[in-house]
């Protein structure tokens, strides 16, 4: 096992369950007596926050596609500066609830944006550094759908079943083409179904304490 | 002379007289008979006044540079598909105090950022787009100091000569590696006579009104 620190990212289409997710996983760590610094994208320092804040207001509906992508990567960078490095510096795991794959499965895969030109904004927003894992929380869309909207739709999810099957699409994508950091996790069943394949998923690169 | 749309982009230092020529620029193109559209960076839109406001709360001094880089961008992202290119189609010319050299000159030359970085980042801000003539108002920094503090210094002006020192030159290498595209304009003297200087810089592109 590494001593040193861990960065894994857990992504995933709207509703799949990553939040539930993270719930379930940091403990698991803890237990086998590792720091957990769970965080979410976009957010996690008072910086990236009020970048948040302009993200997700709905006053600023004439955004455009560019802006929004600067936007999350100036909120990635601060986060990853101010907070990720140094956690990851002092040993701890880092758990973070959405990284820069989100960036392109929402953006390039979702949106339609170029996949160079948003690669090359997210090799600037990561301040070029890369997950040591990162799982995929895998959902046919109508289940997801289904998850997400009993809690209420948000912006994201107002776009349709067919964004979401693109979303889907391009983080598959991403697990073919780097296998050793990306991980499809099957994220239908119950919840404890899900964390057990989650934990499979991380248990090569860091101690988990079996429930 | 071209019908179709003029970007003009005005650089230098601060307290080079930029913002002044801007002011003298503007109704030399009007007597001409051209809509002239003035804006400034960062700002121009309520999304770019708003990503304005992060960067220059004193409250975000542990921002980190790549977050700055990154919401620089966003502002200009979203200033040039909102304003910049609807009045290029519609024929105007576009007057703009500061456009993504700025960010070359601070973030790569003043600051150390790595040109690679920094120019990556420009061609993602400004999506794509080149200005057809940018003028970088030249003056020795003692003397851009004297006139920029006679006002009361802002953050930049707190980096203090050395600093500006660095600005200017890599404002000249960008001169000496687009010279179709950068000119650079004697910023000491008259207002006036800079004024005439700027016209000269101007004249291959759009009729000036001399007065
Ligand atoms: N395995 C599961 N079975 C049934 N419901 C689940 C399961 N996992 C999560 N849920 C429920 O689905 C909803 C969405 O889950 P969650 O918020 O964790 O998804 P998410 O991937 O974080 O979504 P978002 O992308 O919108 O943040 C929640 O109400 C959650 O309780
Ligand atoms: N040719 C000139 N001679 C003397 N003073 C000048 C001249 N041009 C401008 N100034 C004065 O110098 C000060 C700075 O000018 P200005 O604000 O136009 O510079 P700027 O390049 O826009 O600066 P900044 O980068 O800080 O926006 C102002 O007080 C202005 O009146
Ligand atoms: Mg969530
Ligand atoms: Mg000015």
């Amino acid at each position: 096992m590494r001593a040193d620190g861990v960065f894994i990212t857990l992504e995933g289409a709207d509703g799949c369950g990553k939040s539930t997710q993270a719930e379930l996983i940091a403990p698991a760590l803890e237990v086998a007596g590792r720091e957990v610094v769970r965080l979410r994208e976009p957010g996690g320092t008072p910086i990236s926050e009020k970048i948040r804040a302009i993200l997700l207001d709905p006053a600023n509906a004439e955004m455009c596609d560019q802006c929004e992508l600067m936007l999350y990567e100036a909120s990635r960078a601060q986060l990853t500066r101010e907070v990720i490095e140094p956690a990851l510096a002092r040993g701890a795991v880092v758990l973070c609830d959405r990284y820069y794959d989100s960036t392109y499965a929402y953006q390039a895969g979702g949106r339609g944006l170029s996949d160079e030109l948003v690669r090359r904004a997210n090799a600037l927003g990561s301040c070029g550094r890369t997950p040591d894992r990162t799982l995929v929380f895998d959902l046919d869309p109508a289940t997801a759908y289904a998850r997400a909207t009993a809690g209420g739709a948000d912006r994201m999810e107002a776009e349709g079943l067919a964004f979401q099957e693109r979303v889907r699409a391009a983080y598959l994508r991403l697990a073919q083409e780097e296998p050793a950091r990306v991980r499809v996790v099957d994220a239908s069943g119950e919840k404890s179904a899900v964390l057990a394949r989650a934990l499979d998923a991380l248990a090569d690169l860091v101690d988990v304490g079996r429930p």
